[in-house]
Order: C-alpha cells, then structure tokens, then sequence
C-alpha cells in the first residue's frame, strides 16, 4: 500500500488553515508553502474557499476565504503553477454561477464541493457547472460521523451517476474510530467506488486518530488523502502533511522540504499566538460526536473548567 | 469490542511518566492518581519500577524508580489497596531475587518483567521467580518494531510453555502502524495466544498513533491495555487514558474522573515545565524506527534545527 502509484496528496492548509486565523496568510506564507509543497511532490494545494461575497464581507476576513483567481496568480507568481492548485465551493455559500469561471481562464484545476448530506442537490447542480466549465471536480461529504447509513448511500447512489470524478469522507467532528472508517470505506466502494469515482479521506484530530483513519481509508481503497502541515486545521486540525509523507514510500514525495516547513514556518505561525490542535475539549466533542464550535469557544475563551465543558457536552438536548 | 467484558485497562503514568521527571512525584499527586483510578474504574494502577539499588542511586531518583513495598503502602495509605498494582521489573536491572518478595508480604499484585528480545534467558527466570513468589506475571517485550520475526516467535514460543499469564507488545519507539500492529497480534495469537496466555499493549505516541494502534490490537484480540494519563510517558507519551476510557463502552470505567485528571493535575505538571507529548523530533525517531533518546536530548537542548536533526536520524550509521 505505502507504494501505491494511485495515491494523491492534496493540502488544504490554506483552506482548512484559515478557519483558524480567517485566512490572513502573508503571501510570503504562501508562496513558501507552494514551494515546500513542490519540493515536496504533494500533487495538489488547496488555495481557500470560493466563498460568496454576498454572504462574507471580504473586509472581515484575509483573501483566501475567496481565492480570486487574480489574487492566486500575483501570490504564486506564475502564470502556470506548477503544481494543480484547488479551491473549495461551499454547498450554499458560493455564487458559482458568476464566481468560477470556466478553467481555461483560471489557474485552479480542482473544484472540491463541500456539503452536508442535507444540501446534496445544491451539489449535485454545482458539480455539474463546475464539470461543465472543465474542472476537475470533488465532493466533499461533512459531518460524515453524523449521517445515516440509508441517506448516505441515497446520496452515493446519486453522486455515482454524476460526472463528479472524486468523492471524499470528510470526518468534521474527528468522531471516526478506524472500525467506521473501514465501514465507510466499504459503503463507498460498493456506491462511487463501483461507478469508477476515486474516494478520498479528510479526517479531523480530536482524537489523535486523523493520521490513523488516514492511512487505514488508504489502504481500504482511498487514493485521495488530505493532510496539512503540522496538521493546521479547524479546531483539532487534520492529518499532519508530516506524518503522512514519512508514511507512504513513494519516491516521488521528499519528506525534507516537509519536515522544514512544519518545524520553521508553522512553528511561527504557533510562535505568533495561532492556536490548533488535539486538546481535552476538541477529544469531548469528538468522542460526542458534535460539530467542534463548543470547542473553539471554550479555547478562544481560555477556559479551563474541563468539568463543566463535559457537562455542556454530554446534556445538549 | 468496546463492550468485551475481558478488557482490563493499565495505568503505567507514574512508571512510564517517571521517565520523564525521574520519578518526582509528591505523595499528594500519587494519592490523587490512585483515587482517581479507583473512581474511573482502572484495573491495575502501575506505581513505578522495581530497580537495584546496587545500579541506581535512590539519591538520583524519586522513590518511584525503586517502588519499596513500604513506600507503596505509606503513599496510598491503605493496607488493603482497592485496586490492583503491578511494578515493573526491568530484566538485568532489578535484584529480584531479594528486592521482590512473597505477594503475600506485598502490595503488589503484579509483577510486569520488561526485557529486550536478546534478555529473554533472564526474563524467564525473572517470570519463574515471581509466579513462584504467588504474583501476577506480565512479560513486556520492548522495542518490538525493531526485532526480527524468526526471533519473536522462538521468544513467543518459549513464554508460552512459560508460566507467565500475560505477554505484552511494547512499541517503545512508537514505530508501528496499524498494519503491523494487525500482523504482530497474528503472531502474538499464533503462539502465546494459543497457550492461553493474555496479549497486552503498549503504544508510544511518536507518530500520533498510540491510541489507534491500542484499540486495533484490542479488535484483535489483545485484552490488556495500557493508557496514561494525559499520555504522561517517554518522550512522545503514550496511548492518553482518557482517548481509551471515552472509546470503551463498558459501564465499569467512568470519563469524569479521567477527563478531571487529565485537566487539573496533569495541566498542573505540565504547567510546572515537565514536558512530554508528540513533537516533529519524536516524530522522526518514531519514522525512523530508532530508540528516542536523541530526540529527547534535541528537546531537553531546547533546539530548533529540525533540519539538522533530521540528518542525525536519518544517517546514524
């Protein structure tokens, strides 16, 4: 498995990232991370969100909850990257229709589609637009840890007859143990799997299991694993880009320019007061499987009243 | 599995934990750990190392290097401990012949004999000196990812016509993944397994794995877990107890004493400057398949030149 050809390493660091810090990377940050991420063989980097400026005041946060395809161009500084550079359409949340523009006018390769079960027929319609305009394109399944069996396989059923070409687990609450992420797995390939779609893995840390529900959805069958330097994510962040590249023996990934990036330039992002994480609150909203904002609160607030966080966690009717 | 009423849980934080702080523990702290054990439902409550004092001065140490019976019992302050202790006994570091007495006059109710594969001769007679003595045995073969397998299973082979009740698979350089945790437990079934014998296991967090490698091997068959507190270990720490005890579904272990403890009194040590956990250093010795200590000195050296690092791992010819 650590050999497989087919694996494709995809950072979302930026995108996933920037729930920590609303997206204010320096572009200095970000050109550092293309170039780590070159170096390091990683096949595609998630640049941000294509969120809707109707719905978020780009005032209020830093450029890649929006990604403009200008702004990615004059960061990277090249007219054709070198690397597939990704963005992620928000299922609800993003003026698809006017904001992705057909790929030929775009330095993005890959459209990932983020949605909650409940939204599926907005995806549906984005993954055809963005197929349309030439993209590549994902869907991103959240808050996979929470969904039932029967709705998710409908949904499945449906994604196998689109022309979407990937579709992910997206752990959001990191509320998967490796039993359901092996279950999962199986309801995948027996769905999308069977239609020819890739699968791919997102997991979250609250439970220090993001790297582990990483390599064991590989080696069911997934071939598209996300992971972030040092695990930036939202919350308890995600799988680290460190552990994953000394993992696979594939020649074709270098874990130095990783382990250099992850020890020099998060290291300062920690230094200057961004907080992420495994954390006592994040594993409580893990193990209750709940979406980790109660977590983010009690961090941001400093708190460290664990007992109580555990009362408010375990009696949210 | 959550619910597999065979599953018993350890706490090795003082023992494991005292390779970090050379076991300066306060009597109130070990005192706090034993109630709040006792309240969460741990089995069996590992208090230290049995070692000679003829190799290790007790002036260099806190008492739970050594563990005297008495010193166990004046702590505790009960005659009759309500839950189960075990010490370890490292092979041809403990005067076992006098320095553990008859269980009857003792504490301790088991006796866990660690050993590297090539001590294996003094383990066994360690193993028949305590069964004879009336303890529990454990046998806990360390730096199990660094052995070869025709060695392990004459090993194997040897303590299963042994009388030791337990044998443990000690990741000591938190080098296993999932996949080899699997294909030990095939061994460990094969030979000690198949005597009757109990499996148990040790995880090292270098790779954030701890905690997913403990609950795979107690999928496949393992039935002795060990767990600390706040994963208080060597170097990147060990499987956390409170990740074990909020994944296991039986009603004998409670979450609230656990997660109380991981929140006040390990944040108090930590707070103090006593520093384990998982870290970009550990990280690579773990990759690397190598005993910790030169991360455990790039720490204690407080450096910061991973790169530098990563060369010193990775060429240690």
């Amino acid at each position: 498995m650590k050999y497989r050809e087919t694996l494709r390493i995809v950072d979302p660091t930026l995108r996933d990232g920037g729930l920590v810090n609303d997206f204010h990377f320096t572009d200095d940050f970000v050109r550092a991370l293309y170039r780590a991420n070159l170096a390091a063989g990683v096949d595609y980097m998630e640049v941000g969100y294509r969120a809707s400026k109707k719905m978020f005041n780009p005032a209020d946060f830093g450029p890649w909850k929006f990604s403009d395809d200008e702004k990615i161009l004059a960061t990277i500084g090249e007219p054709a990257p070198a690397i597939k550079l990704s963005v992620m359409a928000d299922a609800g949340r993003c003026d698809f229709e006017t904001d992705i523009r057909p790929r030929s006018e775009s330095p993005v390769t890959l459209v990932r589609v983020a949605t909650y079960l409940h939204q599926m027929s907005i995806a549906l319609e984005m993954i055809e637009d963005a197929k349309s305009k030439g993209y590549e394109v994902s869907c991103n399944i959240m808050a996979i840890s929470a969904v039932q069996e029967a709705d998710l396989r409908n949904a499945l059923d449906a994604l196998a007859k689109s022309p979407v070409d990937t579709v992910y687990i997206v752990d959001s609450f990191g509320a998967l143990y490796p039993d359901d992420t092996r279950r999962l797995m199986d309801i995948y390939l027996d769905t999308v799997g069977a239609a020819g779609k890739g699968i791919g893995m997102h997991a979250h840390n609250n439970q220090q299991l993001a790297f582990a529900n990483t390599i064991l959805a590989a080696e069911a069958g997934a071939d598209w694993l996300d992971a972030t330097y040092d695990g930036m994510g939202r919350g308890a962040g995600n799988c680290p880009m460190e552990h994953l590249v000394g993992f696979i023996h594939n020649p074709k990934y270098k874990l130095r320019p990783v382990i250099d990036f992850a020890g020099l330039e998060m290291e300062s992002l920690r230094a200057a007061g961004t907080v992420w994480g495994p954390s006592l609150a994040y594993l409580l909203t893990g193990q209750f499987n709940q979406h980790p904002r109660a977590a983010i609160a009690y961090t941001k607030a400093g708190r460290s009243d664990i007992d109580n966080f555990l009362n408010e966690v375990s009696n949210t009717n």
